[in-house]
């Protein structure tokens, strides 16, 4: 515990420290936190380790509570009336990466059920550092914010059920029915949530004043977050999804500004442990051979341009600088691609080597995606 | 990952319920949460587990800014006009609680090492507790609560010493010289912090508001408190202690009253976790059989006498309300007691049944306490 509290004094440090050095290059600041993350990680200096229970959890509670926080200021009928477009970037967004990935694989030689596994990889965005940019600039309530947004709550929806089409054949235990079943589950969670759960809220929020605990609303919005990022991931769905959820209908139903304010501090604490936990991550070993670091190249600029041309084509009626946008927005993979990657290393599908090269891609497509899109923004 | 969402989400609304219910019977919210614990934990009903690393740290992460927001609401120079009652007081919660636990342990026929351990186990005040009842009922500006939280101080480097010669003794590796060092470092780390940190952070706080990260002021008082806390740690003192410290100085450097404000939401999302936690660790086994039952309750008794007599004697020109006030105040061991024990038993010095009996004397001291001060204050 001791040796615990240490390591997040030094997260946390190093995090303020990168963020302002970033902002005073005029980069977005969660590039200054995942870089410190590299810096203080095993990669680096190794003061702090990768693979900590305790860290994991401030991490995931952190992003948690920024796509909360991100929910709270998303309109749900502004949301609806982008619903086609988000769901065509979505399917673009997926199609174009994954064809792409498995395509390189079997390019390069590597077996069938390889080339699935690292097309699927390619296939997750990790909304988490494209909200924070959107956010850190205003940005929240564009158009091509909730096309960001409605495209990787879909997004999830398609990875899933890739993700167990994929690995029930890697086990050789596919079958239709339990993909058609997950399907069902994770669709119906969303559609609960945005009809009833959206109801009930409305009608039992009101009550929260009459409660003698402190701090009554904020503690009901802290339990409403908890509850459907653990019950998002429980149908399978990436908790970060449930907790945006969560944020929009809690937004709906009671008095967002307030709220916003008070988790604030809350996110000003957490969310820097979830970016330097991305840092921490960066495996160094794919890059010591030229082999090694040419297939990094290659299926990070496959990762990026699959989502930009997949992504962007289908918001291209909206102009090419918000197709830009949206395309840009949904090329980091972040932590959703090392956890498929993990998944396949877990399973036996992939080697150590590629494992690496995957964790690779996820990091450098989540570090490229925000000065581009600050740049984007400024012209 | 998504278990332990589960579970904190579990133990949040737990805790939200129990605070509810507490404040409806008019009993502090603190004593609702705890059973709350108790409830959802494998004394009960089973639903969280107690030992788990995450969990441990979102506590211990809660008690931390719980005593870093009770030391910016305590002014330095008002707790040092009673420094001299504060230290007597945490001398005789020292030297009786330790006599009795001893003295008992000899009278059943334990062993002296076994002896010495619960007596050690029976000094550790564990003041979360206590600092969270005055704060909830206003009261952390009081004489009383001066008087207890300067104690706290003290009655930590006691504990810390008297452990390193108790155990020293255990593994008959002890050294009048070691315990010495221990002692200088441990009162080194107080006064440095109380001088030199105090001066330091009053001329480099004002430079913060060029910093262009969001939050500077809220950043550099969260990374204070966990690196003092974590300091604390490394020289053998309580985090907590480190936490309460960096408290004071910082409300001495700087606007305190907007960083109460800020570290409200905070609190209210991590505090709980620590209370429930308590509650999680309760151990039924000693409750199964009549001598267990006996033993507890005369070890409990003995631990309330203890404290209240020899804390409270020395309180007692204050006038009687007062002298009972810090004597209960500085009455719960809570998990300070829990990791003497665990120590014990993890050296082999005390066995399975002396620990549950240890654990449930430090349970029933915390849950006793709020209940008599809200009492003694009401009068």
């Amino acid at each position: 515990m001791d040796q615990l509290l240490l390591w997040l004094a030094v997260m946390f440090v190093a995090a303020r420290v990168g963020a302002e050095l970033a902002e005073r290059l005029r980069q977005p600041a969660v590039v200054g936190e995942i870089l410190a993350g590299i810096l203080v990680g095993p990669a680096l200096l190794g003061w702090v380790p990768a693979h900590e229970e305790a860290i994991e959890a401030l991490a995931e509670l952190g992003v948690i509570f920024l796509l909360f926080t991100v929910g709270l200021e998303t309109n749900l009928t502004e949301m609806r009336r982008v619903g086609g477009t988000a769901t065509a970037v979505a399917f673009g967004g997926v199609v174009l990466p994954f064809v792409l990935g498995w395509g390189l694989m079997q390019l390069v030689g590597r077996d069938d059920p390889e080339a699935l596994f690292v097309g699927t990889a390619m296939v997750a965005t990790s909304v988490g550092v494209t909200a924070r940019v959107l956010r850190d600039r205003g940005k929240l309530s564009s158009k091509e914010a909730r096309i960001i947004l409605g495209a990787a709550v879909v997004d999830d929806v398609l990875a899933l059920l890739l993700l167990a089409v994929v690995s029930g054949a890697a086990l050789g235990s596919f079958s239709w029915q339990s993909a058609a079943l997950l399907a069902a589950e994770a669709l119906a969670f969303v559609m609960i949530l945005a009809t009833l759960g959206r109801r009930t809220l409305r009608q039992v929020l009101p009550f929260l004043s009459q409660l003698r605990v402190t701090e009554p609303v904020l503690g009901a919005a802290i339990a409403i977050a908890l509850l459907l990022a653990a019950s998002a991931a429980r149908v399978g769905l990436a908790a970060i999804v449930g907790a945006f959820l969560a944020g929009v209908i809690v937004a709906e139903a009671g008095d967002e500004h307030e709220l916003e304010e008070k988790f604030h501090p809350l996110t000003a604490f957490l969310v820097p442990f979830f970016f330097v936990h991305v840092g921490l991550l960066v495996e160094v070993e794919p890059l010591t051979t030229g082999a090694g670091v040419a297939l990094v190249t290659a299926i990070t600029l496959l990762a990026l341009i699959g989502k930009f041309v997949g992504g962007g084509l289908a918001a291209v009626r909206l102009g090419p600088r918000s197709a830009a946008i949206v395309g840009v927005g949904m090329a980091p993979r972040g932590e959703v691609g090392i956890i498929v990657a993990s998944l396949g290393l877990s399973l036996g599908v992939i080697g150590a080597e590629l494992y690496g090269v995957v964790v690779m891609m996820s990091l450098l497509t989540t570090l490229v995606a925000p000065p581009l899109l600050v740049l984007l923004y400024r012209r």
